[in-house]
């Protein structure tokens, strides 16, 4: 990574942006340079995290939400991950569409981040690629996750404003969903709210956060929108703020910083002992030997997960 | 894990194999006893991947399948994946319900995985759950997930025979799913088959699995059901051993066995990595101190990372 493709990206040139996130999705020895590089430039800008069940309409939400920063004349980033589409050739032609609907200019930046290689680090680099966005100037930066999964959960947990989407009426797999995603809901959105069932879902979902007991003591606003018809951004935007509003006033920020530090760390940490002992001379033989025989029955997984250990560290 | 427990684990003692699956779940070291012990004695259950969107009424459907099953004198285990849960609790009472529906005999295991630590191994620990409900004589084994993310669908992608079940109608992010999770399928289900537009699905599926090419050149069946009804279940009972008789033909099952053994080794080397490197004395309290310092900007994660790796690799 050149000082001048820093020096690019800090100016938030749009190609260099690009280039920048791919080296930090691809893990190679640039991103390291890259992210010290860019680190003492970032912390301003307001990272929201959005997730939901599919199907909640969180594409058009996040669409219409960058629009109404844009109009308010801010520089807008989104990251959208989507890890279960294992090629990137979609998700790329997704951008471009979303691209022509938010306006081809400096001020509107969308990519998704889908692959993953056998390293994992798919919440580092989405993290990373947050950081970059930040550094080059956006002042929001907007997280959308397609995966309703564990890494997908902490990547939202990992933003400064959580924002869940619920939509009316679905059945029993979202309230499970719900009952999981609960606790790292700032602001909670109900999409569709012209369906009907808006009121039950309400109700449900305000019965849910009574019971929810959060160390700030903060009190999750429920916004209603209907993306599509974009009713209730202008809402969604004020419970954005006033969340943020709050959490600079207290100490919860610094230990919520402190939390997503720790988990960004524990994830680095992760993906680089695997990938020391992965880049070893003859690591990726043995694992391949060692799976056969697993495959034929003749070891089983943690024989030969011991072996490797012992001859590879 | 005492020779004793394992002898009953063997026999299909339910509260023997609940407290092997814990002791797989935490991870502890007796688990790596227990499973190299009970390794000779797996790989005779049939183990069926069952996943896709919210809302498609995936525990009904397991729910009635295992009960098919069950009707024609097998023994079932269900276990059930849920990483947004965070907490146990809610996960328990879950199962308890669906124990009652399924029956409480020796014929029917149901458990839910949902607590994953910072160390990962969530999928570590389901396909080792799998592994023990198979040393312990059941003939069936359902996995399913209630997530859809990258861990989840490599669970699925581990079983034997993986499932995706769709529900007609829904919306865009579905069709994104669609596309990420149609290569893993072998059998697709269209659950909620009374409801409108299933044609249209149908169709769609259709037309996105004549785009595929799968390297064992298996056409997967798409089957129609509605599991609340209990209508489809023997078709999809059937499809499932369709492909299972397909698939005990062909080179291509090593193949897919080599892939997943290599998975597995990969998901224990990172999770037994980090656990090395975090049980050493001092580990944990350099990590909150480098996370606080990170919170407060005085260090970047990259340069803490590396000083964590020098100071106790």
């Amino acid at each position: 990574m050149s000082a001048d493709l820093i020096d690019k990206v800090l100016n938030g040139d749009p190609r260099s942006i690009a280039r920048a996130i791919t080296t930090v999705e691809n893990g190679v020895d640039g991103s390291v340079e890259l992210m010290k590089a860019i680190f003492s430039k970032t912390g301003k800008a307001l990272v929201i995290g959005i997730t939901g069940a599919p199907g909640a309409g969180k594409s058009s939400l996040v669409d219409k939400l960058a629009l109404h920063y844009k109009n308010h004349g801010e520089r807008v980033g989104i990251i959208c991950v989507d890890p279960t589409s294992p090629f990137s050739g979609g998700a790329i032609l997704g951008d471009r569409i979303r691209m022509a609907t938010l306006g081809l200019d400096k001020n509107v930046f969308i990519r998704s981040m889908a692959t993953r290689g056998n390293l994992g680090g798919l919440s580092r680099a989405t993290v990373d690629a947050v950081s970059i966005l930040d550094a080059a100037g956006f002042d929001k930066v907007i997280v959308e996750t397609v995966g309703v999964g564990q890494d997908e959960v902490e990547i939202v947990k990992a933003a400064d404003v959580s924002v869940v989407v619920l939509v009316p009426g679905m059945g029993d797999d979202i309230q499970a969903i719900k009952a999981g995603i609960m606790e790292i809901g700032d602001v909670f959105v109900i999409n569709k709210a012209d369906r009907e069932g808006v009121l039950r879902t309400q109700k449900e979902l305000e019965a849910l956060l009574s019971l929810a007991h959060r160390p700030d003591f903060w009190n999750p606003p429920i916004v209603k929108t209907i993306a599509t018809e974009n009713k209730g951004i202008e809402d969604l935007s004020t419970a954005i703020e006033s969340y943020r509003a709050f959490q600079s006033e207290g100490e919860a920020s610094l230990t919520r910083r402190q939390a997503i530090a720790r988990w960004r760390l524990t994830e680095l940490l992760r993906e680089r002992l695997l990938r020391n002992i992965l880049s070893r001379n003859g690591t990726e033989d043995t694992l391949d030997r060692l799976a056969l025989e697993i495959a034929e029955k003749r070891t089983d997984v943690y024989t030969a997960a011991e072996e490797l250990l012992k001859t590879q560290l």
